[in-house]
C-alpha cells in the first residue's frame, strides 16, 4: 500500500493529526511505527464511543504497526488523592491486573492481539522517584499548564485544581518517552496532554510522536457524547438484540456517522452504500448492515443475523411510517370511544368494523395490541393507532 | 523562667509569630520543643544576615529547647532541574556531607551542639516516591500557590514558574511533618512556606508548629538587605580587623538595629546602653562594645580587643572629619603642584613649608602618606587632603 493510501486510511475519521508530514516521514521509513494510547485503569465496560479510538488502533495495525496498549496503572494505584471522590479509591495491583485481563477480553474483539503490547506505566514512574518527579516538573510552566482548556475554564471560575493534577499531563508525556511512541492516539480532550509527550520527547532529544486526535463519538440521541450517564450508550458486551435494536433507532444521519468511525468498511465501499440510498435504497436496510456488522464483530455473524431476523419481527412488522395522517378528534365528557375515533378518522368503514378488528387483534395503539372494545380515548390525548398492517394514524383528541 | 518571661526573650526581634497562644501553650508544657530551621545545603559563607536567624535558635536553646537544623539536601542533588541556572549543579553526597561539615563549623560559633541535631531531609522526601511526590502535590491548590507574593507577581508578569517551584514549599512542609516540629523559624520570606508546614501537619492529625519569622537584616548601608551580592555584608569568617572596621562603619541607627538582632545582650542592657547615649555618651564608643561582642562571637575575646585597638590606631587616629572645608582650585596643563595647592587652600603658610611637611611625612591624600614632593594634582581631579593630625581639606582642581 503506497504512503498515501496508508495516509488516507489513517486520517479517516480523525479530528486532527499533528503533524501530518513528520506522520509521513514516519511511515516513508517502513518500520513498524510504535502507536500509543491510553487507557484508564479502572474496570473496563466499553461502549462503542470508547471502540472509535480502538478502532484507529486496529487500521495501524492492519497497516503493519504495533500498538502500545498503556494501562495508567501508576495513577490507578494512587485513588484519588484529594480524597474527594468516593469513585476513585485506589486499586490494588490484583484489581488492576484483573482489570487488564478484562480490557483484554473486550479490545481482542477489535484489536489482533499479535500486535498488540499491553503495557503498564506504574514500570517506569515509580521508578522516576521523588527527585524524578520534581525533575519531570520541572519541564513545564505553570502558566502553559493553566493553558489547557478544562484548567484554564476552573482557574477563571475559582474552582479548585489540586497541583498534583499539573502532575498527570507531565506522566501522561513521560509514558511516550519511556515507550518511544511514534504515535499517541487520543480523544480530542485529550490533545493537551499528547502535546506534553511530543515536547518531552523533544526534550530527551527524540523525534516527537505524531499526535492524532479522534473525535467524542454522539450517543444514540445524536447530540451528546456516548456515555453511561446519560444512558445514550451501546455496551459492547450488550446481547445482540439489544446492539442491534439500539443501533436501529439511531437517525440516517447520524448512521453514516458510525458508518465512518465504528465500520470496518472501506471509504469506498460507504461511499456506494450512500450512492445506494440516493438511488432510492431504504435507508434503514442500510442501518441493517451496520448493524449486523457490529453485532457480529462483538458477538458472531450468525447472532448479528439472529438479531436481526428477530427486530424485523418484532419491530419491523409493526413499525410506524414516519409521514401518517393526523386526525384531531373533538372527545367529550369521558373521551371518545375507540371505534368511533377509527370511523372518524377514516381508517374504518363503521363502527362496528371497528370493533370487530379489535376482537380480531388487529388494533394497536402506540404499538400495543388492543383488546379492550369498550376502550375511549381520553379528551387531551394523543396516540398513535394502527389498522392491520398498513393503516396508521395519529389520534389527538381535544 | 516564667512562660511570660520566655515569651519575651523569643519575642525579642521577631517579625511575627503565629500563634502567640499556641506558642504560649507549647512552652506551658515544660518538655523541650522540637525548633525546626531550615537552610541550603550549598557551601554555606555565612554572613551576620544569615545569624539572626541562628541567634534566634540560639535564644530558643537557652531556654532548654532542641533544634532540628535541617539542610535541604534533598533539592539541592537535584540542582536546577531547569538547567537554566549556572549557579545551582547538583550536589553530590561528599559535597553535601561536606557542607554540612562547614555549617557545622561556622553555627557552632553561636548554636548549642548538645542542643542542635543536624538533619537531612533526604532521608525522608527521598522515601516519598513518586507515589508520595503525587500524594504531597494533591494536598495543595494552584489558586492558593498562586497567592505566594513572589508566584503572584511572576504569574501576572509572565514570567515563567516552573511546575516543580510549587512542589518546593510542599515539601518544605513535608519535612515539619517528618520532624515533628513544634516551632519552625525563617525569615519573613519563608511566611508562605512555614505555613505550609503548619497545614500539612494538621491534615495529618498533628498540632500544628508555631511560625516564627525573623526579619532580613539591613546590610551596611542601612537600607538593603545585607547580602554578598550588594557587598554590604559582614561575613562570620572574616578577619577581626575587617570584622569590627565595617561594624564601625554603620549609622549609630543601624547599630541600634545591630544590638537588637545581633548582640546578646539582653534587652534591659540594651536599655542602659540607650540611656548612657541619652545621658552623654559618645555612641561609637556604644559601637566599640557591640564590634567587640561580635568579633568575640567568631573570634576570641583577646581577638576582639587587638580588632578595636588597631581600629583605634588606624582609623579613629586619622580619622576624617565629617564637615571639613572645601577649596576649588584652578589647575592648569598638567595640574597643580601640591604644594602650591596646600598653600592656595590655606593648609599652610608658604610652598616651601608645604614642601617640608611633605618631606616630613605630615601629609596625606585620601588617607595614602605623600612622600612625592613634586606630585601635581590633576585637573578636574578631587582629593581629602590631610596635613598634620588636625587639618583637613577637600581639594578639586578645575
Amino acid at each position: 500500500m503506497s504512503i498515501t493510501d496508508s495516509l488516507e486510511r489513517i486520517q479517516r475519521g480523525a479530528e486532527e493529526i499533528l503533524l501530518p508530514e513528520e506522520l509521513k516521514k514516519k511511515l516513508a521509513r517502513g518500520r513498524p511505527l510504535r502507536i500509543k494510547a491510553g487507557f484508564d485503569p479502572t474496570a473496563p465496560d466499553l461502549h462503542l464511543g470508547h471502540t472509535v479510538l480502538i478502532n484507529k488502533l486496529r487500521q495501524f495495525q492492519e497497516l503493519g504497526h504495533e500498538v502500545l496498549f498503556l494501562i495508567g496503572d501508576f495513577t490507578g494505584m494512587i485513588g484519588d488523592p484529594t480524597g474527594k471522590s468516593h469513585t476513585r479509591p485506589p486499586l490494588t495491583p490484583e484489581q488492576v491486573r484483573q482489570n487488564a485481563q478484562s480490557y483484554r477480553e473486550q479490545v481482542f474483539k477489535i484489536l489482533d492481539p499479535d500486535r498488540t503490547q499491553v503495557v503498564f506505566n506504574s514500570q517506569w514512574v515509580n521508578e522516576l522517584g521523588s527527585a524524578g518527579m520534581i525533575q519531570l516538573a520541572a519541564r513545564h510552566t505553570v502558566a502553559r499548564m493553566l493553558e489547557r482548556d478544562d484548567f484554564s475554564k476552573r482557574y477563571s471560575d475559582g474552582k479548585a485544581i489540586a497541583i498534583h493534577e499539573f502532575l498527570y499531563p507531565l506522566i501522561q508525556g513521560w509514558d511516550s518517552v519511556a515507550l518511544k511512541a511514534d504515535v499517541e492516539v487520543g480523544g480530542t480532550d485529550q490533545k493537551f496532554n499528547l502535546l506534553v509527550g511530543r515536547r518531552l520527547q523533544e526534550q530527551e532529544g527524540m523525534e516527537p510522536q505524531v499526535v492524532l486526535t479522534m473525535p467524542i463519538l454522539e450517543g444514540l440521541d445524536g447530540v451528546q457524547k456516548m456515555s453511561k450517564s446519560l444512558d445514550n450508550y451501546i455496551g459492547i458486551t450488550e446481547s445482540p438484540e439489544e446492539m442491534f435494536g439500539k443501533l436501529m433507532s439511531v437517525s440516517d444521519e447520524l448512521m453514516w456517522r458510525y458508518f465512518e468511525l465504528l465500520s470496518f468498511r472501506s471509504l469506498a465501499e460507504l461511499e456506494g452504500l450512500r450512492q445506494q440510498v440516493v438511488d432510492g435504497r431504504n435507508p434503514r436496510d442500510v442501518k441493517f448492515e451496520l448493524g449486523e456488522e457490529l453485532v457480529a464483530r462483538f458477538h458472531s455473524a450468525a447472532q448479528a443475523e439472529g438479531a436481526r431476523r428477530s427486530f424485523v419481527e418484532r419491530f419491523q412488522k409493526g413499525a410506524m411510517p414516519d409521514d401518517m395522517p393526523e386526525y384531531v378528534l373533538d372527545g367529550q365528557e369521558g373521551g371518545i370511544p375507540i371505534a368511533n375515533a377509527l370511523k372518524a378518522a377514516g381508517m374504518v368503514g363503521s363502527t362496528s368494523e371497528g370493533i370487530r378488528l379489535i376482537q380480531q387483534g388487529a388494533v394497536r395503539l402506540d404499538g400495543e395490541k388492543l383488546l379492550d372494545r369498550a376502550f375511549s380515548l381520553p379528551a387531551g390525548g394523543e396516540v398513535v393507532c394502527q389498522v392491520g398492517k398498513r393503516r396508521f394514524a395519529r389520534l389527538k383528541v381535544r
